[in-house]
Parts: C-alpha cells; structure tokens; sequence
C-alpha cells in the first residue's frame, strides 16, 4: 500500500485550506515521480479513513484534481493518475522550495559595483547624508486629498488605472509653470516627464545618451549612486577636480581637447558631497564648453529648493541654447524620501524616447500622488512646507554647527554650508574607518561612505531629518566613541 | 544708453516676484553677452526710473544679484557687472528654452522598438485588454490606513524614510506566509523582494540574466511588453507554437537539442494573448527541460488570482525543485493599475543581485503603501475584496460573451476563457486593422495590437473593468462601425 498518510500529510499552521493541501501534495507527488501516472487511488472513503479527514473534504481535493486534469475517473474502474502526464525519468521534480534550490539561475551580470544595502537596527539613530524630516511633511493632507480624490468614481477610473508612461498630465503642466516662475525654465509640459525620484532621471537619461566606452565626466568627489549607473551603462568615468567654486572647468576644457566627452554630470547647487556652489564664472564656462564640445549636461538638481545664504541660484537649464541641458529634480527632498516623485526636463524629443524606455521599466509611477502632488503646487500647501522646513532647516544646520564647535572642535573641520542639508565634516587625528564599526555598536549610524572615508577622512553629516535633540544624543554618542578610540 | 527698459522688461503674468526677474534677466543678458565684466550699471535710483518700478524692487535685485556673484560694488565709483565672469566672445548662450532649443543632444538609443502612449481621449470608453476595475477596489481603505499609520510620528519616520531596496520587511515576511498559503511556494522573506508592478519584475531578471545574443523563448504569440524588455537587453528572440494547451514543449524540447537556451518567458495561467491555461503535462515537461537544458524558467503569474473554472492552478514555481524558476507576480491586476506594486519570488542570492540594479533605477517603491498591503493581506482585506471581483468578473465575462452571441456572432469566435480578464476574439469578415480608426473616431477604444491585428485579425476585450451598461455601449459601437465599414 502506497504511503499515503505520511505523503500526504496536512499542515495544521497553514490557512490553506485541508482539501488544497491534498491537491498540492498529489500534484507535487505526480511530478517528482513517486505517483506514476495510470496509478490507482483508494476510493474516497477509504482515502478518508486512510487520512483521518472528513470523506467530504477527499470528494473535494479529488473533483479539484479532476478538473486540474491530474486524475481521470475510468467508469465501474476508479479513479486513476491521468494517463496522460508525461512518465518522470531522468530529471526528478523536487520540491525544494526557494530556500534549499541545488543550483541557482547562472547569472550574467551580478552589478557587484553596487554595494547591497544592510539594514539598521530600528532603535538605531540615523545621521543620514542629507535627507529631509518627513515628520515635517504635511503627509495627512496628502493623504486625504487622494482619499477624497477618489471617492469620485469617476477620477478612480482615471487617476487608478494606466495612464500615460509620461506623468499624470495636470502635474506636467503645472509643473511647467512652477519650473518657469521658480528656475527660470522655459518650458512646456512637453519637455517633462514624472520619474520616480531623481535616481530614476540619472538611470532614464544615462541609458538613453551611452554607449560603451563613451566618457561621462564627474567631479573627483561625486555622488555614487549616479556613478554606479554610469558604469552599469558601460561608460568611461574621467574625474575632475573640485575646489571650493565647484568642478575646475578649466581641467574640463583641457579634458575636452584630448577626449571626446559625452555627458558631464554635476550638482552644482550643491556640489555633492562637498555642499559648494558652482559659482557664476564657472556655470558659464561650463555652458560655452558643451556647445563647443558638443557634452550633454546632466544637471542634478537635488538641492535647489534649500539655500540659505541668498536665494536659490537659478539652474543653467534656465540659460539652456541649444538643448545640451538634461535638468533633473525631486519632491523626494522635499517631502518625504518615500514620496518616489521626480522630475525630468529635456527637449520634446529626448521626452518621448526616456518615455519609451520609461513603458518597459516600470509602465508608470503613481498618477494618483502626482495629481495631488499638482493640488499641492496650485495651492500653495507646497510653498508653505517649503518656507516652513527651510527655516526649520536653517536652525538645525546652525545647531549642528553649534555642537560641533563645542564638542568636537579638535577632531573636525568644516565650511558652514549655504544651503542643502548636510554639512561637509572633515575628521582630523581620528580614522573614520575605524570609527565607524564604533559608533554602530552604540547604536548610531552615519552616512560613511567607504571611498570618502578613506581618500578624505570626511562624510557629509545630516542636519534636517534629526531635531536638535537628536542631534546632540548623536555628536554625543560620537565624543564617547571617539574617546573610547582615543584612550 | 543699454537700453534697461526693453532688456529687463517684466512679465506680468509670472508669480514670480518682480525683482527675482530682473536678478534673472540681468543674469541671461551677461551670460549671452551682451552685458559685458566689467560694464557700470545705472544707480537704483535712476534704474527704478527707467524700469518704472519702485525703487525698492530695483535694491532688492541688486543685492540678490550681489549676493550670488554677478555684480560687485566699487566705492565711490558704482556697481559694475562682475569683472571675474568668463567674456562670452564665440559661443553665445542664448535662453532659447527647451522648446526652441536649436539641437538636442546625441542619443546612442532611441529604443525605437518600443511603441510610443498616444493618449486617448477622456470622453472615450476604453475597453482594454484585460486590467481590473479600479472602482471596485477597497482604495478608501488603502488611504485611511495610510492616512492613520503616518500619523505616528515614528512610523512616518521609518515608512517615509529611505529604507530597505528590498521593500518594505512587514510585507516580504507577510507575502511569504500568504504565497506559501495560495500557490504552495516554499520561500522565506530572503526569496522576494517587492517591484513596481510585474513589469519592473521582467526588467530586473532580464537585465541580470541575458547577456547579448542569449536566446529567449516565448510563444508564438506573446506578452509584447515583456518582448521589448528582451529585446532592451540584446536577447534573440526565438518563438514556438502555443496551441489550446499553452506552448509546445516538444517543439521546445527540439529547439533546446540545436540551441542553447537562456530563459523561457510563460505566462501558464493564463497565456497571453489566448488565455489558455499551460496543461499539466507541458507544466511537467518544461519543468523537466529547464533542468536537462539548464535555462531559467520566468514564470509571470499575472492573472493567478483570477481563475473561474477550478481553483487556479498552483505556479510551476510551487515545484521550483533546483532554482530554475523566476516568479513574478502583482497587486496591480487585483487592485488597480495605479497601485504599482508587485513581487519577484527567486532564490535568495538572486534576490540580492536584482536588489543591487534597482538600488539605481529608482532607490525604492512605496513602503507606506506596502506596509498598508501587508495589512490587507493579514486583515482579510484582500481576500474579501478577490471573492467579490471574482464574482463580479465571471458576471462581466458571461455579459461580454452574451453580447458578443447576440450582436457580433457573424463576426467573431471565441472560446469562453477559464480565468483573467479578458476574451480572446478573432474577427471574421471584417480587418481589425480598418475597424480601429473607425471605432476610434466614435469614442472607442480596444486594445488593437497592431502585429495582433495583422497575423491573426484577433484582440484581446477585456471584460473586466467595464460594467456591463458600459459593455453594452462599447459593443454596439462596434456593430455600428461594423455596419459602417461593410456597407
């Protein structure tokens, strides 16, 4: 007698309901070989008794398997393994499951250029590299004006189903006007499409303009995540100093006279992660060189909407003349970084072949939070979080200043920033890298990137997500490290 | 005299403060040069005159205007434009704008395979190709949990912050439990991670798996989306039969002796476009080969949850005995479009690598909203909300195939599909291909795939995301347009 109580045993922790699991486990039996097919099974009240099941609960998992196909009924014969399933021979069919699968698909890129991400421990305190507080957004009225946007069935049909690869269309035209009245862009709707924060501008835009071996210019400090997507593109990356005015343009021309360059990437309000600006001289000389050399400029515009020493210094898409300017922007930094609203600004044409590409990466971002995103620009709810956070913003950076000079004087030095949300702290007569497992340990997490640390002995320190209470339990936890290392 | 007045002249239409477009137009005229370094200003007193403003605009822009660089002050002698800015002398920077701009930069990929959106008009009736209704989707619920959950200033801080690439942890640990419960999948949270609907799913394997000239296999007839996706990635693209019980293994299995295969693309429940269900004896002969010829199985489970005639039919992956599968599968079919989320069920190291790509192409998704999902999963939520679709889309399909019966029976046949969301109908007597413009023009809308149309004069109508008023409508614009075009 085949076994069946112990092969088709029952988990009595699952949900799933007794006559599936019967199902599942004839199926799984048929396909590893052990059940062949034109086997006999027990009628049903036999299979019951054999089972120690209600007989009703066989009749099911026998009619699911007959309507499946796995089993035939053969009249005044019984009920038999379908004949017509292939015999099992060489290559068994194991449940292994996920967890315990002897081989694992052979993988032809393993992107190992990109650090995977570890997680923190959710007690933890996080000094991020500059990222906005979202507990200052005003995330309920987001919230509830999609909630109400929706109660019209009529707008649940349109903001909840595909929708154009471009954005939703209010918030590209509205957009339009706000880039106009706040960066000095002059556009139309046309040149814009929704991105799922900035990263995804960087990924849509790079893979769009290279192609193997091309030349993508960064500063010699640069933001990482927008390397690793040069290089997953299959780019050349020349790095070019960056002084206290931004990147040295001068390098730049020289860089162009010998090498053909096709994109230059920069953050110019703030230069990423050394929170500069790149000043007016060089801005300009920037713009001459692409139209002489003929480089796309990719303009990350992560920071703009915080600067604090002047107002924000308009973008060089606003000087843009002959279409070279890929500008890129994010509510992310603004909101909340779990907000995936971005924004890509280029010329009609380049639009709609990032859409194209856009359709086969993820079809569409979310039209819903867009459109209220819109709602939020028309009514000013956006510009009262702005004027809000950047004061907000502005205490936070000068009470981080303020312990830093107190407590941290003869380990650290640093520019004030004028805008963004970090500040540039450079470590002195203490390794960054050995502070680091340190500082984990007692439970603080700071944004230290592995290159920076080792290169610079420097890392960009968040003031914005952390209050200043926050604040001062972190620069503590960091004189005690400090001095546990020191001693 | 510079003639200030016509140079610097105002917009009135902007919001844009008045002495912010001067800072801005003073800007644009010395980076197109024709303010020069070094050039004296006229005082405020007497620019306020020739501008007509009031004085206090004109110091308000000259300090911003000082503040950032562009101008300087030398006692007892004036202000002056800025003499350290670079002369522009052989190319000029013109504020053409996006739209104007005189070239756009040098694309290496147009992606010309991928069709571009044409939007459609909003008085249309759409009927697609298969996708949910969105109206009927419990979306007040998402948003007044997402609404309440963000209320805790601690959740907003963890869910709105950057978090892990993975997804959200409450909904991998809860997505394991409920796949192991509905498709008898043996994973932990180590084998999923969440995407933007199944779309990025496809995206993420592909690029990982497929270097170029890697052969893919998909039927003959074949999700067009997940074609292109291939294509992005340099695969070659081999085709086999599908037939009423999915695609030809044994044609596989002849082409697997002469080819090396990398991926074979199925969607077994239920084929795109025919919606046949993959018998279970080609579901066991394909599980057999992938292990012979060792290429990965990428099974796209898009419609699992709708299935009218058995239970729906557990995933090849439920038998994934040597990592040989990929499982994609999506909330998007059974909430609504809009809501971009869905999985990738693989072995744990593959996981990790496909984490790494979309750490660049948008950082995250949602995790408010996934944790608002892991909710709806463990609250029954969402099993409450499948039993009412199910029951409504097998009303909707009957509906759909009454009125086809009744008002297009001469110009159709179909068989009644066993699950998804939509009919498979090839037309008889009448070209799809001169029916679109014409139904278009009459405010319909269907899902005419243009190869689709011309191969096999067939589409797919979706039944479920019309009420049957509205299933009504649609078909009897078509017989119009039918009677149109044949008289």
């Amino acid at each position: 007698m085949y076994p069946w109580k112990s092969i088709l045993s029952l988990d009595t922790q699952t949900k799933r309901p007794k006559y599936l699991q019967i199902t599942d486990n004839v199926i799984k039996e048929v396909s590893a070989g052990r059940l062949q097919p034109g086997q006999k099974l027990p009628g049903t009240r036999m299979m019951a008794e054999l089972l120690e099941l209600n007989r009703k609960t066989v009749i099911l998992a026998f009619d699911e398997l007959l309507a499946q196909g796995w089993l035939e009924v053969i009249p005044s014969s019984g009920t038999f393994i379908s004949k017509h399933l292939p015999v099992t021979k060489h290559h068994k069919i194991e449940n292994n499951g996920f967890e315990k699968a002897s081989g694992v698909p052979d993988l032809q890129n393993d992107f190992g250029f990109i650090p995977s991400y570890l997680p923190k421990s959710p007690t933890a305190i996080i000094m991020d590299g500059g990222s906005p507080d979202p507990r200052l957004a005003p995330i309920d009225w987001l919230y509830k004006e999609s909630r109400s946007l929706v109660k019209s069935s009529r707008m649940a049909q349109k903001l909840l189903a595909y929708d154009g690869v471009q954005g939703d269309a209010i918030l590209t035209k509205t957009l339009a006007k706000y880039l106009s009245e706040t960066r000095g862009l002059s556009v139309s709707e046309k040149n814009i499409m929704i991105t799922n924060g900035s990263q995804m501008g960087i990924f849509l835009a790079s893979n769009s303009l290279i192609k193997t071996n091309d030349v993508v210019v960064v500063g010699s400090t640069s933001y990482d995540a927008a390397e690793w997507t040069f290089q997953y593109c299959g780019s050349k990356i020349h790095r070019i100093t960056v002084d206290e005015e931004g990147i040295n343009t001068d390098h730049l021309a020289d860089l162009c006279q010998v090498q053909k360059v096709k994109i230059v990437y920069i953050t110019p309000h703030h230069h990423f992660p050394t929170t500069v600006t790149l000043s007016n001289k060089r801005r300009m000389h920037l713009l001459q060189l692409s139209i002489k050399f003929g480089f796309t400029i990719l303009e990350d515009d992560y920071d703009f909407d915080f600067h604090y020493k002047s107002n924000s210094i308009l973008p060089l898409a606003s000087l843009n003349s002959s279409g070279q300017v890929i500008y890129i922007g994010s509510f992310s930094k603004v909101f909340a970084p779990n907000l995936r609203i971005g924004y890509l600004v280029a010329h009609e044409h380049t639009i709609e072949i990032l859409c194209r590409l856009r359709r086969i990466i993820d079809r569409q971002g979310d039209h819903l939070m867009q459109h209220v995103l819109a709602e939020a620009i028309q009514s000013g709810e956006l510009n009262r979080h702005l004027k809000k956070t950047l004061h907000i913003y502005r205490q936070r950076r000068d009470n981080l200043v303020r312990l830093l000079n107190k407590h941290l004087r003869e380990f650290v030095e640093f520019e004030i920033s004028e805008g963004g949300m970090a500040i540039w702290v450079r470590f002195k007569g203490i390794s960054l890298v050995s502070l680091k497992p340190v500082i984990n340990k007692m439970g603080l997490y700071m944004d230290i990137d592995k290159d920076l640390a080792k290169d610079h002995n420097s890392l960009r320190m968040g003031f914005a997500s952390l209050d200043e209470e926050e604040q001062e339990r972190a620069i503590l936890i960091l004189v005690k490290a400090i001095g546990q290392l020191s001693s």
